[in-house]
């Protein structure tokens, strides 16, 4: 545990949170500021900071807590639709360091804009590929 | 294989892909439409519609393969963070329906909006939570 880590604080039930699920190393609570009602968020009772520090075996029970949460979110409070986000690194907007998964469920015409558009100058998509396959 | 399905061509070969990985069941490539450049997909080789419609042994590789592409990506392309985004049902903004979770580099400074903020009104918070769990 992180003595400063708001998750680490909810996963140990120093502070309370609103809980949805639980499963041995995840946890599954409501966000306290949604982009959504219904908004959840899931994380390792463990402290890593991104996706990239999470063990392989506690990834894969995230990712069964994620699908049990969500279709619960989706029933739950009749959303037609489920943006499933993890933000990892400053840049990529994550706020609280310790990895959470959000579960934002969607209603027809609710007017979020999460998506924008993009394309590929010439050649530059095949020369990103050959880069990241050299990293793999 | 869904004969109308671009992804189930991609997975078949049926359709070129710009490849980064693949694992038994799953395949990553980069998005032709990049959110920012590096943007890549993982996907299931069979056909699913939703993260609601795939199995369990299928989606922990799935998340195995995204943690595995997004280390590539980060580093290949030398982004800052990564979003892992999977949009579930038009509602939410999945074009394709065929189950794919995004993987988008973030850099410093790249303006991407993809948080709104929000918040509860009193009360809320709480009946919500109990409907989502009444739906578990």
């Amino acid at each position: 545990m992180m003595d400063d880590c708001i998750f680490c604080k909810i996963a140990k039930g120093v502070i309370p949170c609103s809980k949805i699920y639980e499963s041995q190393n995840t946890l599954v609570f409501l966000d306290l500021m949604p982009v959504n009602r219904g908004h959840a968020l899931v994380i390792p009772k463990e402290h890593y900071e991104t996706l990239l520090d999470i063990p392989e075996d506690i990834l894969k029970e995230m990712s069964s807590s994620v699908k049990t949460a969500a279709g619960a979110v989706k029933e739950g409070i009749g959303a037609d639709g489920l943006n499933i986000m993890m933000n990892n690194y400053e840049a990529a907007g994550q706020v609280v360091p310790h990895a959470h998964i959000h579960i934002v469920p969607r209603f027809k015409g609710d007017g979020l804009k999460l998506w924008p558009g993009g394309k590929y100058k010439k050649d530059e998509m095949e020369k990103i590929r050959k880069s990241i396959i050299a990293s793999l």
